[in-house]
């Protein structure tokens, strides 16, 4: 372990904890923290640092930690903005470890705030102190009764004790879950909240899960990740530890993003792309944060599908129903049980009833309970069923029922997921699957989650691990062509020749300056042909009017020319037309768009999708990290909506996915090597053509910084 | 009002009600039924019914009603099957309004079932009596204090009184929306459960609630309507009378489809023409049934917005984050609130922060409660906020808050939902609520399906009325063409004659018996053409390579035709082929498919949706109860994800939408005149030029009965 590792590790096992601004009043934030630690009966010792007060709740107090010469691992800074330099300078000087500063109104503020966030990391740094925070809520370890927060959710107990590693870039849903799992019966190793991550950061919290012994699942709520190549890199550690990753990121709108910014001063990235690491790097991706801790939990205590099939059953006929259509609404595929399981489910039921979804309501009396039993344990030994839904409706006897089934699914080792109605009326069932050590769900919606979760992550695992992004290696004359480029938008001409240089097909077109130029080309080329304006000032070239396909002939050329030159100066008063490409009018093949990004957190990406037409219909685009290799490239081409129509559906050619894919690992591997310089490159579209006949770029454009 | 809902109304609100099978064992159907009309406080008279027992708890009982002289309005029958015949003639001779059966094992189970359900509506029918069930758990009338019904949802109280009028065809469901409205504060006008709905069925209950005066919103679980068209009306006059309907419907999914069958005995007709019924007709669907109490009672107690905006305001940064993602990905629009609450807001806030979504977390501690009620308030003053969603985060002092969140929503006047996070640290702020008479939900999920009904229902409210569907009014020549074809499947020749019949544009095109006939006629067309092979045993011509596009000459279609031949004979070797179509190739266009249907519940439907490549990667059908006009034709195609490229996105030229529209109403006006004998028509595909210039069916297959 690296020294900034174990360091990290004291921060959060720390055998004394002092509490700088602690208080005797609950209404500060020093007050509650005191009170917590003494609630929750931390076995270790509390310093409370207090400038005048001899003790606080009954603890002697010192005024500094320096000269007390008492041995502290963790510090937890609840002070005003002025006094935390000199308090982190203290702790520094004492020996400590690490300090957790709740204080907020610094990188989140602005550039201001920014700074005076840098000074106190600097002060760290030189002490080789870890910061948690700033403008974060601390953490908890339930392993050691440590609650070193001020949040309210440790008002009431007890601390949930689990497996669960839950890192938090908001304090407040932090509290909210730590609520939820004492609730639900869910726990944790480790809750942290990470505030502004001045140094400690979320990747340093799933290295930490990785290598802790106490957490078996890793739960993250993200705003933006410092390094999003590091996470990636974690994540198939993770992978490879059997530790399912699981993240909510806040940025999926446009106003999530700056709320992101303006809450911990995250950038948050692409939502598309982080969403396409997640899947390519086993880390469940969910929409909710309490959705986080239910799915973990199940994972935890019910372990993982071993095929990505679903059974549900239900004694109420109407929830059944209900359940069936969400459960395909949901995209998860009903178990199809073998015919043992269904022979001797039929011998159970009244004609006429499914077997999955399976309606157990209404079975005879006397052996109802028994039956509806049976038929769980019947399901459960099948090897076709991945995982089971049990949806309980209510009934007379709802508690011993309830208890019944949670005991029979904690007993079967098939994954279960137990989903009671809301409402008093079913306390006694909740709080019965809590004493038996089951976990539950009170609404559908999480029911649908929990087992969406595990099947994916149960196929995840039987999946080969996630690769490991080979090195770029493009082409060097496409980096040499690069580094003589300008920094700015570049044409169509210019982008082919990059492309090119990168070992990219494109149409071979010059720029023709004038309409005479043009008609010489069109006669080496041969009719008909597209005529294409340039300049640098149009973005979208079809809007401007700017783009003549089919041309037959001279006089249509001429005439294409100027209707050209009259769309740019209706769009864009004043721009020069650069002159206009003559390219051969190619017909039949399927027009993709492939491109790729620099992206705030990944850098370097990918993507691929539909083009032409669907564009605007469709949303229809893949994207990875890059570089990918051809056989990366194919897989997210097979992930296209398109990608029948490329294998050729209903009679149609297949189209050449070999070419479609070595142009997508081309240029994944020219935007690795070019990093930053290269914001964006699109090639649209990208013909593909028939098997066996290449696929070509008719239009691109690119971007380049300096 | 009509007799039938008279009696209706009776048996609802009954002055007396007698419990045949009364028991004073609440294991038995009929103990807890009599427990819980004791336990309510039933404010009619209580009749048991026993054979041999002089009082059930305590009330005296009689052995048979028609010779006790005791006037009845509802008798509820907890009775095994066998006695149930008589038990009805009882109530039938006793003058009895109506009847409710619990008793289960009628049409759900079979054919002989449904004998046995037959022969009890017999007596019922002959005595004037109601039923409600077989196979159903009663109902309530809170208003009455009337709980007849053996569901242990009664076994807590108190009833919950209120204004939202339930019919469910699941008798648990029922139970489980009676303890959730418990729980939140909703509350029932009535709560009935249909099961099989021998005689009433939901549309009666429908109607009942839009006469009802204690009801504001219809609440329906739906597993299958008996009269598609009935509801449909009721739909129209629940919309005029201002009570939004709000339903789930069971048989999504294939599964689904098959448990309403097994389940109530419901033919669950096609869930994509109930979709598109449901919003044509301003009935809020929804994928849950808790989902249906949040939401109507949301609309009772909040209102409706009177703009479809959505301003968010969370004390918790990542909250609110997260919020503003999920409200984008429901397709939910942020408000833009006016300058003047911008400015207001701005003075409020730290700089930098959104004003929506709005995080009032961490406003100065002098002002922080009152700030964020204040910019609650400038909000809700702001008409250019429809609804709000306040997203509590826990903090400090949070009951005191929250009850101070809910006093000033239900004071705006402005429809605001209330979001706590689950767990018990916030039982107090959800207790405090209900005190005030607060709606609030414990999931986002749930929150963003109240706004989602509410912007809805409110933008249903604003639009004009539903459309009474016109009579079918097709060409006579349709009629009188479709009666003189035979059953069975229509060859492609048959059916176009069939839509030139009803003055929609088609290919003309004869069949060719012979490769020379063929030849004379591409001679009289001109090439290129198309050349088709027809067969009554091809379905898919394509796949069986039975379509040859843009023959240039007499060889090449000599060559054409021996291929068609080859490719039937390998598809379905033995088939006959009748001969072939020839068609001029026309160039240029969109395709789509237009069709109709017969639906199991609402009957004709007609259909438009992208064609050609498309079909098979986008869900993109439209759907509409037939006939609809040409207005309502373009409505259904403005809703079609290909509509900006009819529309003529990017410079395209616009596509003829308004000969689309027609072939869709005409189409629809054949549905509806030719009703069940029309199975299907396909028109695959219609070839939709550019405006001016007409759409034109290129090829089309239907199905017809006797």
């Amino acid at each position: 372990m690296n020294p900034a590792a174990s360091t990290l590790r004291a921060l959060l096992n720390p055998r004394s904890v002092a509490v700088y601004g602690a208080s005797s009043d609950p209404g500060k934030f020093g007050g509650r923290v005191m009170r917590f630690l003494l609630q929750h009966g931390y076995r270790g010792r509390i310093v409370p640092v207090h400038p005048g007060a001899a003790e606080v709740l009954g603890i002697p107090a010192v005024s500094r930690l320096d000269t007390s010469g008492i041995p502290v691992d963790a510090c937890l800074l609840a002070l005003p903005s002025a006094h935390l330099a000199a308090a982190l300078e203290d702790c520094g000087r004492a020996g400590a470890r690490g300090a957790v500063i709740i204080t907020a109104d610094f990188a989140e503020t602005g550039p201001e705030g920014a700074a005076r966030q840098e000074e106190l990391l600097q002060i760290a740094r030189r002490h080789g102190l870890r910061l948690i925070g700033p403008n974060c809520l601390g953490f908890i370890n339930p392993q050691l009764s440590l609650a070193l927060t001020s949040s309210v959710a440790l008002a009431t107990g007890p601390m949930p004790r689990g497996a669960i590693g839950l890192a938090c870039q908001s304090g407040s849903l932090m509290a909210s879950l730590i609520s939820h799992a004492q609730d639900t019966g869910a726990g944790f190793s480790v809750a942290a909240s990470l505030g502004n991550q001045a140094d400690i950061e979320l990747c340093d919290l799933v290295e930490y899960f990785i290598e802790d012994e106490a957490t078996r699942a890793i739960c993250l709520y993200v705003e933006g990740l410092k390094d999003g190549r590091r996470f990636l890199e974690l994540a198939r550690r993770a992978h490879a530890a059997g530790k399912p990753v699981l993240a909510v990121k806040a940025g999926r709108s446009e106003a999530g993003q700056k709320l992101a910014q303006s809450h911990t001063a995250s950038l948050a990235g692409s939502y598309a792309v982080w969403a396409a690491a997640c899947r390519d790097h086993a880390v469940i991706l969910l929409d909710d944060p309490e959705a986080l801790i239910y799915c973990a939990d199940f994972l935890v205590r019910c372990g993982v599908p071993a095929c990505s099939t679903v059974a549900v059953i239900s004694p109420s006929g109407g929830t059944v129903a209900v359940t069936g259509d969400r459960v395909a609404a949901a995209g998860l595929a009903l178990a199809d049980p073998g015919a043992a399981t269904q022979d001797a489910l039929r011998a159970l039921l009244p004609p006429g009833r499914l077997v999955n979804p399976l309606d157990v309501g209404g079975l005879p009396r006397a052996s109802g309970l028994d039956s509806a039993l049976t038929a769980y344990e019947l399901l459960a030994r099948d090897p076709a069923v991945g995982a089971i839904l049990i949806a309980v409706a209510t009934t007379p006897q709802l508690e011993d029922k309830v208890r019944q089934w949670g005991r029979a699914a904690l007993a079967s080792g098939k994954p279960t997921a137990i989903l009671l109605t809301p409402g008093t009326l079913v306390d006694g069932a909740r709080h019965a699957l809590k004493e038996i050590g089951c976990p539950h769900t009170n609404r559908l919606d999480d029911a649908l989650r929990v087992l969406r979760a595990a099947i994916d992550y149960g196929a995840a695992l039987r999946d080969s691990p996630p690769r490991t992004a080979a090195e770029g290696n493009p082409a060097g004359t496409a980096r040499e062509y690069a580094a003589r480029l300008p920094a700015g938008r570049l044409n169509e001409p210019d982008t082919k020749a990059l492309l090119r240089a990168c070992g990219i097909r494109t149409t071979e077109d010059v720029v023709a300056a004038t309409v005479e130029a043009a008609l010489a080309q069109a006669r080496r080329i041969g009719y008909p042909v597209v005529l294409k304006g340039v300049s640098r000032e149009l973005v979208h070239k079809s809007e401007a009017g700017a783009v003549r396909l089919d041309i037959p002939d001279e006089a249509a050329l001429r005439a294409a020319w100027q209707a050209i030159a009259a769309g740019l100066e209706r769009h864009r008063p004043g721009a020069a037309l650069d002159g206009c490409v003559v390219q051969p009018m190619l017909k039949g093949g399927i027009e993709l768009i492939v491109g790729c990004r620099w992206d705030a957190q990944f850098g370097a990406v990918v993507l691929a999708g539909s083009g032409g037409v669907l564009v605007e219909i469709l949303d229809d685009v893949q994207m990875a990290v890059a570089p990918v290799s051809v056989e990366g490239a194919k897989r997210m081409i097979g992930r296209l909506r398109i990608a029948p129509v490329l294998a050729g559906a209903r009679g149609r050619r297949p189209a050449d996915v070999d070419a479609l894919a070595g142009t997508v690992a081309r240029l994944s591997e020219l935007a690795a090597a070019l990093g930053p310089r290269l914001v964006e490159l699109d090639i649209n579209p990208l013909l593909v053509l028939d098997a066996g006949h290449g696929a070509i770029a008719l239009d691109g454009r690119a971007t380049l910084t300096g």
